[in-house]
């Protein structure tokens, strides 16, 4: 550790007396999008907190800050996270973020009742990179329910205990090409994706179909939780019943899967569309969904704790789900233009995965004709056109975008994706 | 050019008397994929050639080597080219391509006369990465007809000469879903995207529509050139007028879309067929295919000779349709599985591009029930089964795959992209 | 009266006392296809059976036979009922019948476990012309469910209730073009047709849907009693707890009407399943389906009680509907090769009617691929053959088919339709 | 004949001093709709004309009117054609003719430039019964081309030529459900149906293939001879030649009905859509066409001259197409609420057949958006609530609409439809 000390030594700014206070420390972090609560720095920080308004890196503290993932911290010294130029990145996605906030077209969903008194002004961005330098814009701290948002995660936790063949032996996995509101199943008499609603029952039906009702939501809440690191995470009951008596469309495909046997044999219909609205109406905000989708887009490991929550397959599949088929009958034109996997809900949120970089939520209620959110697709419109975010932008050469991949004015530095 | 003499001497294996023979240089080019007529080193090697036998190096012999590009070869004995460890990787690929080969199913195409008479049993593997190292396989010097596979770059000229925005009021940019003999539009009563038999026809009509029609198919044939640096680059006259005389349903689509005026207006209906029809039988090797494929990963740059042949935003609209509707109505599947953008021809050739990596071609004429080459289809699923080339695979942990980009046994060496 | 007794003495068969035997009176309905329970001769013939074994025709009798319909009768005798020579037109349909039964393709319909079990041998053919003259031909008293056969007399309950327009405000009108077990609806968000399962579940919406659940199927019940002339006409309960049960599809159409609000405010979706289902269930047997089809073919006038059932506008919606799309995914091609408007259910009962002449119902459980009954349809198909029956044969000249409409040998008579 | 001299005197009203003139005759026959050139009553005309200007009846001059058709001169005489009574239907015809032509919403059809400089305010109505009781209004002898108005009797040609299981070997026989542009065959790659311009254009490739082009057109010309007895009758060669420039969608059908061989093997396609397109072109007026109709209601055989044209089977095949797919996408709700065998051109023409009754004809070039005459389908409407001319108006009992095959205020007299 004495290396990291003298590092932080040399690299940080210090004050007149040549020492580090937290201040500057914590003026270190935000620069770098690194929060001060981030449990791969807390001791370091505690330690450097308590030092009397000070330190004077004395080797035998040594002790004190046991704990600290060290590894972390050099990199973050050294500039060498995956966004280097972490406060560069945020003035751009500040000013992204206040262009959309002046656009006040699209309507609530008013297909739920419970949906339709919210506040259509709201909106928060938040960014998690899979380095966890983080990013927070608005009402990123106002909860709201994931509807749609969920089927990605459900789809992955099928995955992982089902396994792809199984699961894709109950669910399609290409475009539907039909309107929101046709009723249909694929050839083979199945959902055409995970993530249109028929797909996202099927994942509810897939996950621990021999457990209780309860243990079933228990198990899906518990990978949000690892996700997001909140706890607890409920649903909201109003927004449930309210959705479960209006849930016409989704009664009509569950039995029509019902009906063509699409379903595993014994799957209890009610049930199934009981978890299934649940799961929608699990209750995020901003920060914690940027957090999830973070994990997506570092290949299935908590940026945090470094947890494999999913495997390279499972975020394979999620992603090639979500570049196809994630924002309803806009998805090609999405893919086009923007090129970002994402996935939206009528709730107004849209998760972007910048894969290998980061995790994106935006959420504003006013939703367009297809019902994505209007702020959430602008957003991601002029996030792909000033980055080189887009599926398909070149990564070496040739590409007029930003890379904040790379340190500004340091061009004869390699760029590094690991 | 001191520095790279020197660290020619250090790096590579000399002989007996501790001096670099042609053999030795030779053998080196072979193990980093690079050919011995490459441009990009032709000074140098014949300078060593005639060094009677050996080289010892003095630098006054600075002068005969004026033309190599000193910074490629620089990378590549720091071992820094984008595969640094190419005979591993080569022989990777050559186990896959002698498995595939003994897949002989499937059969030649029927529905154009000529192209029935064709040896089912020839197989050939091209690679070409975008540091222009090459791998062949098999009949990589025997010419087949582009077919299908010549729709992306008409696409990309049509793009680079006319622009995004009004190729696209020409043009849909969405998979099709519709089964491969039925002659639609889509709702704005457009082809339904650049890779299918109406989208390459529309593709053609943008294509220098004042020209002649010699002028517009030399402005073709150029690109094409350029792309596979062969000269001359023909079409093949006897195919040309076999898929004239059975073009039937090209002249329904074509009449359809004048019908309909999806056409700029003057668009002259025989002649834009013609040109189409002669696009899709010029002549190529797989060796020249890669070689355009390497240009479409490597951003629009040819690996080569460096030149500017298409922009990021015409490569990006490229890949993107390719990674959609590339492989006919297997194209979901194959986006699915594999997750490479490609395109296939009834010739039996596929092109796939691992972007910002290689384009690699196969040709074997055998095809499967949707038109997609047998072997190449199964070579591509073996491909991405064994390497991270799936679009989505990780690239930062948690992909249990081969990545080719990171020199083997050297673990702790960042991997790099640029 | 006296004149009818004259006629009588005139036209019938006499015994060799020059008496009317009741045997003889018999034989002579039977020839004429008039049942001996008909009301409508009734009280003439209890006066001929009493008269001690025979009449001697006195006038002073008058008065025991009130109650007889004398201008029915007189057209009997003077052979001007609408099947002039209805022994010779039996014994057609007999042999068409006998033909037909050997017929033993198909299978009995299994998605309902109650109709499972049934015997697929049974067959019975009913014939019902619109001067009550009738035919019955095997298990003609074996009970079966509706199922779809109640659908165009819902249809019709609902036309004459609510009237076309506020009823097609619900249902559209056209063939749907679907396959069987698509779920969809039409442009406007409607059943495609009043016959399809959609169409049959709106109709029950639209039927008195202000009253209580167990007064609607009162309503639907005393119709059917009308046109079948049974009593009690009731359904059966295990039919109709083994089809609820397994009512997926219906459930899945019911709950997409209520999303996109096909459906009238208010309408409860669960009772109107549960009438539906009830009306499926309701049973009857060949000769109470033909009895009822006769009505159809009589303009909506009971054959037997002259009373006036439907109106001719609602008999004309009615019949369009069946000749567009009475068999299922079949419809097109019969109403080609047959012509005549029909209705099948998947109990294995068909309905087909002959505008002003007659209505036929053919039993018997084994369904081709369509879900039609294989016997009815090949019935329906011998008997246009033999019968200028179809709705397009010429009835002026020219048709070599059998017209049964005229009497045989006496050409010179002229053909007439009243 | 003598018979038939007395029953004119006894009939007829005769002058003052009880002789029979030519006014009063001219005036019975123009009462019951008989053309003054009727050949069936020519040489007895003739004879009235020269009696010096009355007739005294002598039996003697009975060989003067040899070539009368006496029966029909009888059944005229004893108001027996099948409507009796004439002026009576003929007044209300001009009610209903006055008042559709008051409509003048549409359009000129403008995808054939030729068909655009038409006057848009012509209006003709002709009717021809099975009797050849003639009625005529408006523009009833200005000429316009049949265009689709010709599919009928195509179809009807290749029926006779090449018999029903041949013909519908290339064409299939249900209604599209496909919008007027889309460019698709049915299931089994063969046009829908007869009525439409892929089965047109098949209809015509049925004919004589082997043939030369000019005498195939000479068969056909020929039949539209014997329908219309119009001599010579040619088509519009400036149609002909605008269409054929324009003919964009009907070569892109053709090309795909080559494309996926639904055409007899050796089918030239560029003859073929000569061929068509010169039958579209052929030039007739409302009375002519009306004519054909009647041949058409009247099982195949030509009310003037008794001559069998076509058999039954094909004017049940022809009548059924009429009634499922003669309107364009109209046809479904024209079936439905009009309910009479129908087909209509897009210059404005609807041709109507009554079976067993009457052929109509209505021509107006203003088209609706199905190109459906806009006069034409109120026509057509308007005539259908007021006489029981509904495919299923009931003609016994029940039906309020007037039926003019019965004798007015003559109710105990039997309606007969021989």
């Amino acid at each position: 550790m004495k290396n990291l000390l003298e590092t932080i030594h040399n690299r940080l700014n210090l004050n007149q007396n040549n020492l580090l206070t937290i201040d500057l420390f914590d003026e270190f972090l935000k620069e770098n999008g690194i929060a001060i609560s981030d449990t791969r720095i807390k001791p370091l920080r505690t330690y450097i907190k308590n030092a009397t308004e000070f330190i004077s890196l004395q080797p035998k503290m040594d002790a004190l800050y046991t704990g600290t993932n060290e590894q972390f911290v050099q990199r973050l010294l050294e500039k060498q996270l995956i966004i280097p130029e972490f406060s560069f990145f945020r003035d751009h996605i500040t000013e992204i973020s206040k262009e959309v906030q002046s656009n006040c077209n699209g309507k609530v969903a008013d297909y739920i009742p419970e949906l339709k008194n919210i506040d259509p002004n709201q909106f928060a961005v938040s960014i998690c990179t899979v380095d966890g330098q983080v990013f927070n814009f608005g009402d990123h701290e106002t909860d709201f329910c994931l509807q749609s948002t969920a089927k990605p995660i459900n789809y992955a936790i099928a995955l992982e205990s089902q396994g792809e063949t199984y699961v894709h032996k109950h669910i399609g996995r290409e475009p539907s090409g039909k309107r929101f509101n046709e009723v249909t199943l694929n050839d083979q008499g199945l959902p055409h994706n995970p993530l249109i609603n028929a797909g996202g029952m099927m994942c509810c039906a897939l996950i621990e179909p021999e457990s209780s009702s309860s243990l079933r939501l228990d198990t899906i809440t518990k990978v949000w939780q690892q996700l997001t690191r909140r706890k607890p995470l409920v649903y909201d009951s109003a927004v449930y019943k309210s959705e479960k008596l209006t849930a016409h469309r989704n009664y009509a495909l569950a039995h029509l899967m019902k009906e063509v046997e699409a379903f595993p044999t014994d799957t209890d219909l009610e049930e199934t569309v009981d978890l299934y609205i649940k799961t929608c109406s699990l209750k995020v905000n901003t920060a914690n969904l940027a957090s999830a989708a973070a994990v997506i887009a570092n290949g299935g490991i908590c940026p945090f704790t470094h947890k494999h929550i999913f495997s390279n397959t499972t975020i394979k599949d999620c992603l090639t789900m979500m570049s196809f088929c994630g924002m309803y009958d806009f998805s090609g034109e999405f893919a086009f233009k923007v090129g970002i996997p994402a996935k939206s809900g009528v709730s107004g949120a849209v998760m972007l995965i910048i894969p290998n970089l980061m995790g994106i939520t935006i959420w504003s209620p006013n939703l367009d004709s297809f019902g994505n959110s209007v702020r959430g697709v602008e957003f991601a419109h002029k996030l792909t056109e000033r980055f080189n975010f887009h599926n398909f932008d070149s990564l070496i050469g040739n590409c007029p975008k930003i890379n904040p991949r790379i340190r500004k004015k340091v061009s004869k530095v390699k760029e590094t994706i690991d």
